[in-house]
C-alpha cells in the first residue's frame, strides 16, 4: 500500500478524494485526510470505504513531521500561505508533494534542494493555475511543432453559476472566497502587451477595459485583466510574443456595475469605518456621497456616477439593497471590503440548489506558411452539487491525477514544477475528459485587434 | 553670545537664517547653518554678518553629537525622516530642539524623557503645519471665551504661483517638492466628517468632490479634501464638532484636469514601465490606453476619459504636449509618476523671475447665545524671489521666531509640542504681522451645506 497524506480538509478537497478512493483498490492507496477540524475531515471523507481522518495542527512541528514522515506523498490543500512548512518537511523527509496554489518565492527558493534529493513537488495543478497551463500549453506545443510562429494568446477564467440558477441581475453569485472576489483587481496595475505596445490599467480602470467573448451554447461573457501577464511569456516559452493577456471571466454588465463599488471607494480594505456595527446599508451608502441636507442618498449616487435614469446598472444597486434604511452591517470595526461583501453575502450566496460553473476561454493566433491563424478553445464544467461543484471538480481532479502519476512514477521530472510540459499535461487531460472537461476548438478568422475589421 | 545650530541648508532655511541674522545683535546670538554639503550652507550665509557655515553629515554620530552639544538650541530643516536622531542627541545634551514637521511616532515617544530633563522641543512651526495650527487655535479659543461652541471647521492650504506669473492654464507651478505633488491623495482614502457623518472618498474621486472658495482681492480657488482630517479633533480640542475637514487648495479647474492622470493611472508610483528610457510622451500616454490599429492617442483619450471637444481640460493636457512624438521621458525604469513629474516639469517648473504663493482659508461655524456664525478667515502671502519664497517665508520665520523665544525663556512649556497654545501663538501671529503674514477675518451668514439655502 502507498499513502497519501492530504492535508486541509476545504471544499475542493471533495472532489480530489472521491477520485483518490475510486482509484484507491486498483492502485493500492492507503488515503488520509489531515485536517485541524477533525469534523471537516469526517465530513469530506464520509461514505468512501478507503478513506482514513486525522486531526493535524500544522502549527505543531513533531505532528507535522510525524504526519508527513509516515506518508509516500503529501497533497497540501490548506490556504497557500501555509504551504512552505510542510514543504519544507518533505524536503527534509525525502516525500513527493503536490499544491494547487502559485509558486510562490520561498517555494521555489527549495526548488535546487527539491532537485538534490530527486524529488517531484508539484504546484499550479488546480484550475487556474492548473487546467489553464495544461490546455493552453498543449495548443501552443502543437502549433509550434508544426512551424507556426505564435503572434497572440489571451486567456480568460471564471467561477460562475451555472445558467439553469443564474437568477440575479448581476448574473454572479459568490462561487468561491467571496472576499477574493471583493477584492480582485486591487494590489497594482495590471500589466500586459498588445501588438507590441505595453499596457497598463489601473484599478481604477479596471473594470471599464473589458472584452467580450462568446462561449458556444453559453452565451456571452467579459472579460478584464489580471495583474500580471507579462509573466507568462517566460513561463510559457512565449518570450517575442508581440500579444499577451490574461484576465477573469464575468456575465456582461457585471464590470460596469462593479465599477460602481470601486469608484465609491467600497471595495477599500485599507481603513476601518466608523460605527459599521451599527450602521445601516444606507447609511454605508451614504458615507461614500457628499453631505447634502436636501438630496437622497439615491440622487448622489446617481449624480455622483451620472447613473442614468433607465441604467440597468442601478437596479443592480437596488437588488442589492444598498439603500435599505433597517438592513444593519452588523460587523464591528468593519473595512468597506468586509461591509460590501457582507452585503453581497445576502444576495450572492449560492442557494442549497445552485450550480456553480467554471468557464475557461484561450485564443491563440499563429502565423504558419505566411498566413494568419487563430484557435478559439473554450471548455466549461458546471457543478453537480454544492459538493462536487465545478470549483472543487476542476481543481481537484487534476491534483489527484498529477499524485497518483507521480506515486506511480509516470511523472519522472524532479523540482518544483509546474504541469507546462507535454509529459504532464497530455495525459492529465486526457483522464480529465473523461470526468467532461474538455476542450472545444473552433478555427477562426485572425483579426487581431482589427475586430471590425477595419483597414 | 546664545549658540543657535541649523541642521540643514534647505529651500526654507533662507528666510529663517535672514530672520535670525537681522536679530542677532539685539538678542546676542551666535547662529552656525550645518549642511552636508558645505556649499549649500554658504550660498544660504552669503551677506549676512553674523551666521557662520560648518559641514556635517548627520550619519557621523560623532560630529553629529559635536555639533548639538555645542549649541544652545537646535533647529532642524532637514527632511521630516531625519529629525529623530538629531532628537535624540538634543535629549542627551539637554538642548532645545525646534522643526517645522508633523509629529512623528518617534518624535512623540520622546516626550516623557523632554519633559522630564525640562526640555521644549517644538513641531510643525511651520506653515502647514504651523501658521495653520496657530491661527485656527487663535480664532477657535477666541470663539470658546465668548462661550461660543465651534460647529464647522474647515481648513485649506494651498502653494501656488503668484498671479503675476500664473501664465498657464492649470494656473499651477511647482513651488515646492514636485513629487509629492504628483502623488498628492495617495495612500489611503480621504477621511473627514460633515454634519455628524463620517465621509470617505477613495483616491479615484478625490479630485472629483472640490469645494469653492473665493478669497478676497484674490479670486475663486477650489479644495480637495486632505488625507485624515479626523486626528485634528483631537489636536484642536474640537472633540464633538460635527464637521471638521481639511483640504489643499488648487486654482479652479485644476482637480477636473489633474483626475485625467489619476484615472489613467499616471500618478502610480508602485511599478516601473518598460522602456521609459526612450519612451516619447505620446508613447507614455498611449500605454494607458487599449491597443487600436485605427485609431489616434488624441481620440482614445478622448472616449476613454469622455473628455467633451470643447472642454478645457484637453487645452490642459495638450499644453503639457502629452501627445508629443519627439520629446522623450529619459529616465531608465521609471515609475508612471516619475515620468509624469518629468513631464510636468518641462511646464511647470519656476521661471526665474516667478514668484510663488501661500494661501490659507478657514471657516470657522459656531453658534453663540442660540445663533449660528460664521468667520471666514484668509491669508495669502507672496513671494519676493526665488529665494525668499512665499513658502520659505510662511515656514521660516515661524521657526525662527519660536526658536527666538524658546532661547529667550518665553516660551516655557515643556515636552514634545505642537503651537496650538495662546503663550506661544499670540505673540508669534502678531509678529508675523510684521512680516506681512496677516489673516484678514470677515463674518458672514452660517449657511452650513445649505449653501443655496434650500429649506
Amino acid at each position: 500500500m502507498r499513502k497519501i497524506l492530504i492535508i486541509g480538509a476545504g471544499k475542493s478537497t471533495s472532489s480530489l478524494v472521491r477520485y483518490l478512493d475510486e482509484k484507491s483498490s486498483e492502485h493500492h492507496l492507503q488515503i488520509t485526510v489531515a485536517d485541524k477540524n477533525l469534523e471537516q475531515a469526517k465530513k469530506i471523507a464520509k461514505g468512501f470505504a478507503h478513506i482514513d481522518v486525522m486531526a493535524l495542527d500544522i502549527f505543531n512541528t513533531s505532528h507535522r513531521e510525524n504526519a508527513v514522515k509516515s506518508a509516500d506523498i503529501v497533497v497540501s490543500m490548506l490556504p497557500a500561505r501555509f504551504h512552505i512548512e510542510v514543504a519544507k518537511d518533505c524536503v527534509k523527509f525525502n516525500k513527493n508533494m503536490v499544491t494547487a496554489s502559485y509558486v510562490s518565492d520561498d517555494m521555489q527558493a527549495l526548488d535546487e534542494a527539491v532537485k538534490a534529493k530527486g524529488l517531484t513537488f508539484m504546484n499550479e495543478i488546480g484550475v487556474d493555475p492548473g487546467i489553464d497551463h495544461m490546455s493552453a500549453m498543449q495548443v501552443i506545443d502543437r502549433i509550434k511543432a508544426k512551424g507556426g510562429k505564435l503572434i497572440m494568446f489571451e486567456s480568460f477564467t471564471g467561477g460562475l453559476v451555472a445558467p439553469e440558477c443564474d437568477d440575479n441581475l448581476w448574473n454572479y453569485k459568490f462561487t468561491w472566497n467571496p472576499r477574493n472576489v471583493v477584492l480582485a483587481g486591487q494590489g497594482g496595475a495590471a500589466k500586459f502587451i498588445q501588438e507590441g505596445k505595453y499596457k497598463y490599467i489601473p484599478y481604477q480602470r479596471l473594470f471599464r477595459r473589458t472584452e467580450f467573448l462568446r462561449v458556444p451554447e453559453f452565451g456571452m461573457f467579459e472579460g478584464y485583466a489580471n495583474r500580471n501577464s507579462l509573466q507568462y511569456r517566460e513561463i510559457y516559452g512565449l518570450q517575442d510574443i508581440p500579444t499577451l493577456y490574461r484576465g477573469t471571466l464575468r456575465r456582461v454588465g457585471y464590470s460596469r456595475a462593479w465599477n460602481v463599488f470601486v469608484q465609491l471607494g467600497m471595495t477599500d480594505d485599507t481603513y476601518t469605518m466608523e460605527g459599521t456595527e451599527v450602521m445601516t446599508y444606507r447609511e454605508f451608502t451614504n458615507s461614500f456621497l457628499p453631505y447634502s441636507p436636501t438630496d437622497s442618498v439615491e440622487l448622489k449616487l446617481r449624480h455622483n456616477l451620472k447613473i442614468d435614469q433607465d441604467d440597468l446598472v442601478w437596479n443592480k444597486l437596488l437588488e442589492l439593497d444598498l439603500f435599505n434604511s433597517e438592513k444593519v452591517i452588523g460587523l464591528r470595526n468593519a473595512t468597506p471590503a468586509q461591509a460590501l461583501q457582507k452585503i453581497l453575502e445576502d444576495k450572492w450566496t449560492l442557494k442549497d440548489e445552485d450550480k456553480d460553473m467554471i468557464v475557461m476561454y484561450h485564443k491563440f493566433g499563429y502565423e504558419l506558411d505566411g498566413e494568419e491563424h487563430q484557435i478559439d478553445s473554450t471548455m466549461v464544467s458546471v457543478g453537480e452539487n454544492q459538493t462536487y461543484t465545478a470549483m472543487a471538480k476542476t481543481v481537484g481532479l487534476p491534483v489527484g491525477m498529477a499524485t497518483l502519476r507521480i506515486l506511480n512514477g509516470d511523472i519522472t521530472q524532479t523540482g518544483v514544477l509546474r504541469p507546462i510540459t507535454s509529459d504532464i499535461y497530455n495525459s492529465i487531460l486526457k483522464e480529465l475528459e473523461a470526468y467532461d472537461i474538455k476542450f472545444k476548438e473552433q478555427h477562426v478568422p485572425y483579426l487581431s485587434y482589427n475586430i471590425e475589421n477595419v483597414k
